[in-house]
């Protein structure tokens, strides 16, 4: 299965509602990465509020598509990261350095626009 | 699988990028109706863009969702129908009264803005 990405204006907006699996995963970073690419959006918004548990394959694609956006030259925001998820990616040594976060979509997308400078 | 919904400010945005099931309608449609109670928000936007075939069933529940939407307070516009949808949807006699529609998720906002007095 797809996680569905939505353009709003400049941006894009995922929200991971689903218990990911490695495939799933995988898709989402291609996907992601195409629709950047068609798109030509400048910031990303990803909403965790629904993921509550994360491994060690999915924290290490989530940290790479966030590198790669950057590459792309889109602004990823983080938004939700609950706790246990939290830990699990600095256990992991996923530190995220220099990527915004933000507690809900809302304050996201005020968090890129800062960002971005717009 | 579940069709994520998300929540921006006073609304909920949904795109439906997957082929839907009768299943996936019929959960979409008791989630939608869910949130819509907890979040108390006055719209919603579905966006259609990717759906480009719509069967007589899911026509149905999509035309159910709407006016149960309506009936608990809250607003729905319909954006990006394609084609073969609207043909499908006006054969099955769903004709969806009443309802905004727009090209586009940023269309279908300033449309439920409109609509909405805001």
């Amino acid at each position: 299965m797809r996680i569905p990405i939505l353009k709003l204006h400049n941006y894009l907006l995922i929200s991971i509602q689903i218990e990911m699996d490695d495939n799933t995963a995988v898709q989402f970073q291609e996907d992601l990465l195409d629709k950047i690419h068609q798109t030509g959006a400048s910031g990303v918004v990803i909403d965790l509020t629904s993921v509550e548990i994360i491994d060690s394959f999915i924290a290490k694609v989530l940290g790479d598509v966030v590198k790669m956006s950057d590459l792309m030259g889109a602004k990823v925001v983080l938004t939700g990261i609950q706790p246990a998820v939290a830990v699990t990616l600095i256990d992991l040594g996923i530190h995220l350095q220099g990527v915004p976060t933000a507690l809900n979509l809302e304050q996201g997308l005020i968090k890129l626009r800062q960002e971005l400078g717009e």
